[in-house]
């Protein structure tokens, strides 16, 4: 009773969805109705923290998108979030091989192209569609008759980048010498029917070496999302049942994060990313011959698709920590912390004004931020809050992921010397104010090489 | 007779445009058909430059996309070139002051929140559609009211990124402690029909310096598109006509590229960014009184728009060169060169084999390759084409705007000696491997800061 209950809070407008997107749920017979409202606590103070914290933008119904992995309204600091994300992506797929190219296609497409999609989606021009229901003597035939002709012509929105780079095959081919292996990236919106940002890579090889491709390309993924996760093991791969096969692959692999709300009676688990490996496809079989690879076979398809929204979730979710502590009167306090990877922290530093003159330490922290900003380090201009007493560090910071914050009082006016705390020691250090920019940009860099 | 053909040409089939993006073509009598069919032939230059050298793929439609200053299907070059004007976008905007803050919202949107455009994209899911129109037993009365019901129920893809913008006035307070002036930018697709990129700032600010803001933020943003000109003058800023202006704008700037094609005999101007200034709509209205203006004022609004394809067009066109020289045996030979800025330019190094043996020369290539991606520097992996001898230095890629060209030969596995050319300058350096990283970054970083 209570975990149906439970579930209806949590999924509760799931949307139908294809297979490439579906989301897990095993619901296995519940020993203690105290974890499950445990978990729903837990969902609860992740969706409350990334609303309050400027990661998500308030309302229900955009939470609900964000809590599905789909597109929504994001605040700065989740806009940060996923464009460090999708920097990331675009950097370990197109940036690392020279043979892979980046390329952008269109998010809608004409003619009959994305037919095999289950929930198409028709943009219309609104006007089109006016004229044709405003024209009296028409019979109710010819209506419909018109209006299935306007559907056939307009474009539909497209629900993977997998037709754009099937169409980009051809005109690539001389980028490569008409050699294979190569692949074509590509970033952006698709329609699932919401909005999805997706990232995708398209691997053209052989078939012979398809399968070895195929795992090739599954560790490289895997290894990157756990690179960037406070715990690795929470991200896996396994292989796509048949029957859940999308028609033409030969072979799946799915890299999945377990929410760890669904860890204790009932696992959720989102699909991060998507490795299929098809046949050759209709579109690039008569284009083959051209290929130098020796042997005229028909090059093999990878494609690698991950959702970025729901990637920013799971990121969101997997470096989210309680800690608890006794205060100094004993009291039981909880600490959030957001540790986010270094190279994903939306916002590395945050500066502050503690005791002092305000004017003279506001501009002091107006130069830094110019430095810092000039060094595209990202800084959180917390001094504008003018109503702070900043040498007690705010816990904000923490529930933002905020990699340090760097206090400026009146010892600063004096010596030069600020007050640095990290968010993951928690260690307050005394630093020179000629020093602060060099060491925070050794600390991202180094993080970025680990 | 003959300016008519060459306009029809040109403009074949240019769609109604709102003001925003409006074109503006003055025709002036013709003096000189032959300088007319010159100005033909150096657009034609320029496109087939960009599909030659994968900028823009294939096909008339697509071409007649990008010289319209939409999104189209890009190759690797023009999307490399995209991504590094919409980073240069974001950071000069939104990191260069503590007041303005990014965010993300969604390219369509429910309800009746898109009337004022006019032409509006509905998103309709086919199946929808599809089950009215199938119904038996209906009268045509009833068929159009199911279907105009649809519609008004249906998403509407948004035209611009001023909406969203304007939803998240209010949750964004808290971000500023409730102080004015701030801003929200955000970059993403809309629909205008067809799919464009914008670029957005919606800057809030008092009435009172809403004026001053207006000239602030044009001066900004016309210093940012010279500063990546190559003749920063083809770019200007102008008054919008007052009877031109967008409803509750009370005055409007756009910023101007002239293509180069157009100078002699008519003007072709495009929008490159469009800067307006308006009154307090009626989404912040209400919550003006959370403001901690003082004065109870209501906060106006500056929004500053730029379109991201058509700005990509206007420095490709901007960056093209057409040198001629004597060859050695005096005929005239035709070099051009696309003198993109180096930190727009897609690719800043090639690397390629000079004479030596291939394969040890190859293993040098690739180790160089490795390097160069790993510290963010674009590099075309030349030495992947088995043909060319390399020494003569290849003039496709001043036709793709490389930087520099490093030519690897014998002497390399000699002596560590490499071959550098440098675009601007075609002169040939002689330097040592350790050093060309270095080098490079160096070069780019220079260029960045000036």
């Amino acid at each position: 009773m209570l975990t149906l209950c439970v579930r209806n809070v949590l999924f509760r407008s799931f949307p139908s969805q294809s297979s490439s997107d579906a989301v897990q749920l095993t619901v296995r017979p519940c020993s203690s109705s105290r974890a499950q409202e445990e978990d729903l606590h837990q969902t609860r103070t992740l969706l409350r923290l990334c609303v309050d914290r400027y990661f998500l933008s308030p309302g229900e119904a955009n939470m609900e998108l964000f809590r599905r992995g789909m597109s929504c309204r994001y605040g700065p600091l989740g806009t940060e979030l996923r464009r460090n994300l999708l920097e990331q992506w675009w950097h370990s797929v197109s940036r690392t091989t020279a043979q892979v190219f980046g390329i952008n296609t269109l998010s809608s497409s004409s003619g009959d192209t994305a037919t095999g999609a289950p929930r198409k989606l028709n943009i219309v021009e609104n006007e089109h569609i006016k004229q044709i229901l405003e024209e009296k003597e028409v019979s109710k035939d010819l209506l419909i008759q018109k209006i299935q002709v306007l559907l056939q012509r307009s474009p539909t929105g497209r629900t993977s980048c997998l037709q754009g780079a099937l169409e980009q095959f051809v005109p690539s081919l001389e980028l490569v010498n008409r050699k294979l292996p190569f692949g074509l990236a590509e970033t952006g919106l698709c329609f699932h029917p919401g909005e999805v940002t997706r990232a995708s890579l398209v691997w053209f090889c052989s078939a012979r070496a398809s399968s070895q491709w195929l795992d090739h390309w599954t560790r490289q993924r895997l290894k990157w999302w756990r690179k960037f996760a406070l715990s690795p093991s929470d991200f896996s791969s396994s292989d796509v049942p048949e029957e859940e096969l999308e028609k033409a692959a030969s072979r799946g692999v799915r890299i999945i994060y377990s929410f760890p709300w669904g860890r204790r009676r009932w696992r959720r688990c989102g699909t991060e990313e998507t490795l299929s490996c098809c046949g050759h496809t209709e579109e690039i079989a008569p284009s083959c011959r051209s290929c130098r690879d020796g042997r005229k076979s028909v090059p093999h398809v990878i494609s690698v698709t991950a959702n970025v929204d729901r990637g920013a979730l799971a990121f969101l979710s997997n470096s989210l920590q309680t800690l608890k502590k006794e205060d100094s009167r004993q009291r039981l306090q909880q600490r959030k912390v957001l540790k986010l990877h270094p190279v994903l922290a939306p916002v590395k530093v945050a500066l502050d004004i503690g005791r002092g003159a305000s004017v003279e330490l506001r501009q002091v922290c107006e130069g830094l931020l110019k430095e810092f900003m000039e060094a595209k380090i990202s800084t959180w201009p917390g001094y504008l809050e003018t109503s702070a007493e900043a040498d007690l560090f705010s816990p904000e910071y923490d529930e933002m992921g905020v990699l340090f914050t760097v206090v400026v009082n009146e010892n600063t006016l004096e010596s030069g010397l600020l007050q640095v705390r990290s968010r993951d020691t928690t260690v307050r250090e005394t630093m020179h104010i000629s020093e602060i920019k060099k060491f925070l940009s050794r600390y991202i860099t180094a993080a970025d090489n680990v």
